[in-house]
């Protein structure tokens, strides 16, 4: 396909903003499945927070490796996945932009983005987790990529750890997308034999499963590491999931049917078996320290999104004086900030609204 | 009460066929909440198949040392539950009939209970399973009960390993009851602060999501046993909720509720991360036995339902030839039969209709 030309193109491009594992991951999906799409470039970049690693700089080890040593250790990526430093020179010829970075870096990022933006670009969020907006409530991460870039932004959610993913276990995800002409393109970005992608419409249900599923896996988390086992666990999953329903449909508009795929019930199991916030539940159960102390313990300094979430979801429930009608988000932001002992957990279960 | 006049009392009387683990943990809960039912007599009997345990009568054993040495050995059972061997003298003056036996032994307890069973009496099943009658396709275990004593039969189901009920570990479960005045009823008998009952009206929804889940709990099996993760796991979880939904609705007719009830979504969850279904799965994809040589060696000797839930199953489907549109439920059968390979189990999820 003349491929010494493609600096004249007019084939689409993709950028991938972070490169942790999960970023890592899906840069192997897609890079691999870009060299399949006639329509898309080979070259796919991701940008890369700069960092020395063993003496080099990381994005120097991924380009000439294909390896990400520090997230993504032992496995291959393809050559055409291009690590960048330089967030604007990654984005500047993107017409999708894949999100999967700390949310904390996202507004910074947009902002970076925003002078180099092509037009009829749009985006897609990998971030599992919440913003809050002083006066508002909790905001989508999405809608913050909306507003701050103006284009639309569909979801890439699902049971994926990416441990799992990367090394090619057969899993489901769902990409969530209001125009089903970008949902096709990016399940074609996506899908592979082990990574099955089903597109629906709800936008909003799928990113808000995505984020709350982690504070009922840091009660999964707690569960363990009291002592309880199997039966609590699936009680605990249930109510929580009971939560989340009522929540997003009490806070936003979505559809009942998102709840079943694999970014709703799925995600929820796999986050309350394995993965960071579970870990960080379990901490909270066997010692007293503060969750900060925790995470750098037990997750090496990476954060567990699900304290964030279950913070930003408290403030917004007590505000509303709805905090008693969502018992398990409200103990675990309280066991979370240690203003409750890590045992009363299981109490607060036992006359859980949904038991009336 | 004056307890020594209870032979003419009016109270209503409860009685427990079957005394494995589920059965004993049962009559634990149950004998000790009649102590505090006053409309209840105190005295529970259980029907136990008697054997001999250490040269000494079981029934003998448990009315004596107040412990099922045999199925649920380390659990101190209430006094006032009594093991009976007898099973019409257990039944006869029973109000309300807890049938927890091994479903093949159903049809001639039934037989047995016919002509001594007091008029008024109702059961309630905890059994998960199904029963096959020829021409028909599967019925269901309390139709047979209902047929044969013509009685109400409402059920107990939900996310509860026993092992973990009788050491009071907290758990949740739902009775499905038509008529809710014996749903109430059931819930006074089985309620504990550590056993949390939820009561709801379709019967039908709750017995078969008990049944069918143990089919999808060999599946989870099967990828634990073939090496892949939690991502794999709740892919198989969510697609086997959505086989067992789809055909409960054609051939049956549930309420869409009932499936995130304890009985729903949190038994399939508990079933597959613990309990016996899910060890016939480990065992099926490591070793070339057949299942009954498996049985005997990882389930000592124990049946594990889900083969034979799925033999009926399939014996359905396929006789109106929708097997291809159950294709979790299908390919288990045949890995049951070892009639496919156990490792085709992950590749028919490639193009489940689900993500078509």
């Amino acid at each position: 396909m003349l491929r010494g030309f493609s600096i004249m193109s007019t084939k689409r491009r993709v950028a991938i903003i972070g490169s942790g594992n999960w970023g890592s991951t899906i840069g192997k999906i897609v890079g691999n499945n870009v060299l399949n799409l006639e329509n898309f470039e080979d070259e796919v970049r991701m940008w890369v927070y700069e960092e020395i690693v063993n003496g080099k700089k990381l994005t120097e080890i991924i380009n000439t490796s294909h390896e990400n040593i520090k997230y993504l250790p032992g496995i291959k990526l393809p050559f055409n996945l291009i690590a960048d430093p330089d967030l604007a020179n990654c984005t500047k010829d993107a017409d999708v932009l894949l999100f999967v970075l700390p949310h904390q870096f996202l507004a910074k990022a947009c902002d970076i983005i925003k002078p180099v933006l092509k037009s009829g670009a749009y985006g897609c969020s990998l971030i599992k987790g919440l913003d809050e907006k002083p006066g508002v409530g909790v905001r989508l991460l999405t809608d913050l990529i909306r507003e701050r870039l103006q284009i639309p932004c569909a979801v890439l959610m699902g049971a994926n750890l990416a441990g799992e993913v990367s090394q090619e276990m057969f899993c489901e995800a769902t990409v969530a997308s209001l125009d089903l002409v970008r949902g096709k393109e990016l399940k074609s970005l996506f899908q592979t034999p082990y990574f099955r992608v089903s597109v629906i419409k709800d936008e909003v249900g799928a990113e808000l499963c995505g984020a709350l599923k982690n504070i009922v896996a840091i009660g999964a988390g707690l569960a363990h590491g009291l002592g309880y086992g199997d039966n609590t666990k699936a009680a605990i999953i249930r109510l929580g999931f009971m939560e989340m329903k009522k929540f997003i449909f009490e806070f936003f508009a979505p559809l009942e049917s998102t709840f079943l795929e694999s970014c709703g019930v799925a995600d929820l199991i796999t986050t309350c078996y394995g993965g960071r916030n579970r870990k960080i539940g379990i901490a909270l159960a066997e010692t007293e320290k503060p969750v900060t102390a925790l995470e750098g313990e037990r997750l090496g300094g990476q954060s567990a999104q699900g304290v964030l979430t279950a913070a930003e979801v408290y403030s917004m429930l007590s505000s509303k004086r709805l905090d008693h009608q969502f018992p398990i988000f409200t103990i675990i932001h309280l066991i979370c900030q240690r203003k409750a002992q890590a045992d009363t957990f299981i109490s607060c279960l036992r006359n859980h609204p949904e038991h009336l």
